[in-house]
């Protein structure tokens, strides 16, 4: 469950966010967003967690993946959505992996 | 109640974590360890969320704050519970935020 990723330098995405109430189709979108992300050039992995706070971490090959993704026809559609239905706030952080170690 | 950082360049540490059954004293613990983050130089912020997955996020200055807050004495003790008690399994990724937006 805790994302494997190759050994720095990589990219992460950071994204922050606070839902609207209810569900509105976001579940499903959301499901569909991931599978879509795995399929794209450069996708590493990713996780998520949301108690109240969400926060999903994607791992990328390089800034331009990111580019790409954030670019893809499906996925633009989606953020829209978000902003007008699903998200009440969210930020975005575009990060490179100096180092990583785990236990 | 997400967090509020400044212009990038900054960094920030991604924790991912999986928990071992029970608290432990691991609550007590963590709202300690967070009240003393952010009484460290560099520190700019944190946010977390868990379910099953935990992920934590901390956002400092410069490297150099985050060597000093991980080498904090306090800090050690807990890294050192974490690894013999709380944690089943984790990872940390030390990453340069190089871009950010927000809605």
């Amino acid at each position: 469950m805790i994302a494997e990723t190759p050994k720095p330098p990589y990219y992460a995405v950071i994204f922050t966010s606070l839902r609207t109430d209810g569900d509105n189709g976001y579940g499903d979108m959301a499901k569909e967003m991931e599978e879509l992300a795995k399929e794209q050039p450069g996708y590493l992995g990713v996780q998520s967690a949301r108690d109240g706070l969400g926060i999903t971490v994607s791992y990328w090959e390089s800034p331009e993946a990111i580019k790409n993704w954030k670019s893809n026809e499906h996925h633009r559609f989606a953020q829209r959505k978000g902003r007008e239905k699903w998200y009440e706030k969210y930020k975005v952080r575009i990060c490179k992996v100096e180092r990583d170690y785990g236990f």
